[in-house]
């Protein structure tokens, strides 16, 4: 059995970390490391993040291919991608970061972390900016794995919490929203959006200057998701012409971020670099070796990615 | 039955907020708010937060003095303080701010927020800056009733915590310290000092540079209780010779902080304006009336301040 790992070289030491997990977990399997020179031999199973431009192509006996990762939408736009399946991490340490991160974001706002930075930038000694007012009504856009670990940590932490999503979920205690119908209303009710949906054509600039429109006066938006989910022009508008808050961005249509764009030096807006949730080597090696043994011994693998939805 | 409410001026509507929820409680009292003119008739209880000069020897007979703060430092050290019981607020809605308040200052560190504000200032793409690593240990100093409130909201968060009480507390996992003679030890394992102690003699000036020294390298001070406890000039030094990460300061040795005070622009402090934990005045309300009620039928008050400890 042949194993490619292949990971961008800017995540340094990252594809031999995989590598060392999957050989530990899968003694007899010969695993390679992606050197970006053609592919000589058959591949079995390819485990990638962001795979480089061709590379797809190169493993057209693949079995499976697996993502170190909770989003497929760098896969799914290749047209060379093999007709295996594509397994995607469930959780994997990502929920408790995610969670973590929403939380932050949540009481950042709620408490007025952003207008206090504003005024230690002018030194000025203001307690209005940061006076008891009560939590945020926040909206969970997106409630697959993640979004039901984070929209239920909002909820034990006290915030009235609701959640979007394409078809309808039950979570106890948290207003669920399903399909376009719900969706404005959803959005009516949402003074802190939490966007963890997956990137697809249907997702794809779903929040634009109409969506920022249908949220309440100063309501905050949290992308933690993929970039072009959101229309980052419009954003921009509905920040400068005093519609939104703020809004916290760990996810951009360009990564990295270019220098000179406006999101940097905005007042208004946090810009992390796409580090809300971090794959953990140990816990996605444990569900690739899990998904590759049920292949071989001809069952399916959990956690495959619906291609019609294209998550 | 006479009882005077002073609040400082920059307080607003307070005094009259406090006066009229007392006076909704207590039907038949006399409720008066002080106008900074000399107290011309006998007052039985005074409800105040940061007395006037002069204000504490125009009540000698006071029955019992309530603050509507958890802190009674501003009091205690008053000559003319009558002999009758000074009585503070026990959580007040204060338990669940400080506690969010803590729980934001311990995401915003480990997740490396400080970090990303530097990279951001400088439009610079650092992944690195906020890399997945453990929570940080969590030690925070004051077990009183925000103490604990706080130190199990952070348990509960998946923080490691420890603590350190002038005498010894049990909480269930949470490690305790208990007196001088445990104080180093407990700051040598403290990454992140979330500061509840009260102000008094034993507790002014406590944090100096020995004992921040005594703690970890890259570590954080956290002060959410009164400005007077560290010494501004010795954490400024550990700031600036790099053995501290940075501090998150809501109390300081004089506020409103002074406008050329070096805290305001230093890139590795976080200031607020002395907002962690503002009491309500419905549930303080609550606890002064009855303990009015308990006065006046010869019982004593709940919440009494023992003066020789001072809090």
């Amino acid at each position: 059995m042949h194993i490619l790992v292949s990971m961008p070289s800017h995540q340094g030491d990252k594809a031999r970390d995989w590598a060392q997990a999957l050989q530990h977990r899968l003694p007899t399997a010969q695993i390679a490391i992606d050197t970006g020179a053609p592919v000589d031999q058959t591949v079995d199973y390819l485990v990638t993040w962001q795979p480089r431009a061709g590379l797809l192509a190169q493993v057209p006996n693949a079995r499976a291919i697996f993502t170190a990762s909770a989003g497929v939408d760098a896969l799914m736009n290749d047209p060379t991608l093999p007709h295996c399946p594509v397994v995607r991490l469930c959780d994997a340490g990502m929920g408790d970061q995610m969670a973590s991160f929403a939380l932050y974001a949540a009481f950042h706002y709620w408490r007025g972390f952003d207008r206090m930075r504003v005024a230690q930038n002018r030194a000025s000694w203001s307690p209005d900016t940061g006076a008891v007012a009560p939590r945020p009504s926040v909206g969970v856009l997106g409630l697959g794995a993640l979004g039901q670990v984070t929209a239920r940590a909002l909820r034990e932490a006290g915030f009235p919490v609701s959640g979007w999503s394409r078809r309808k979920r039950d979570i106890d205690g948290v207003s669920t929203y399903a399909g376009s119908a719900e969706f404005e209303e959803f959005l009516a009710q949402t003074n802190l959006l939490i966007c963890l949906l997956p990137l697809t054509p249907d997702t794809h600039h779903l929040l634009d200057h109409a969506r920022f429109a249908a949220m309440p006066r100063e309501a905050v938006v949290v992308n933690l998701a993929r970039g072009d989910i959101l229309v980052e022009g419009d954003l921009l508008a509905a920040l400068d012409n005093g519609h939104l808050r703020g809004a916290m961005l760990d996810v951009f249509a360009t990564e990295p971020l270019a220098e000179d764009h406006p999101f940097w030096a905005h007042e208004k807006v946090v810009v992390t670099p796409h580090i809300a949730a971090e794959t953990l080597v140990e816990p996605g090696a444990d569900q690739i070796s899990d998904n590759i043994n049920r292949i071989e011994r001809g069952d399916k693998p959990l956690g495959a990615v619906d291609r019609d939805a294209g998550y």
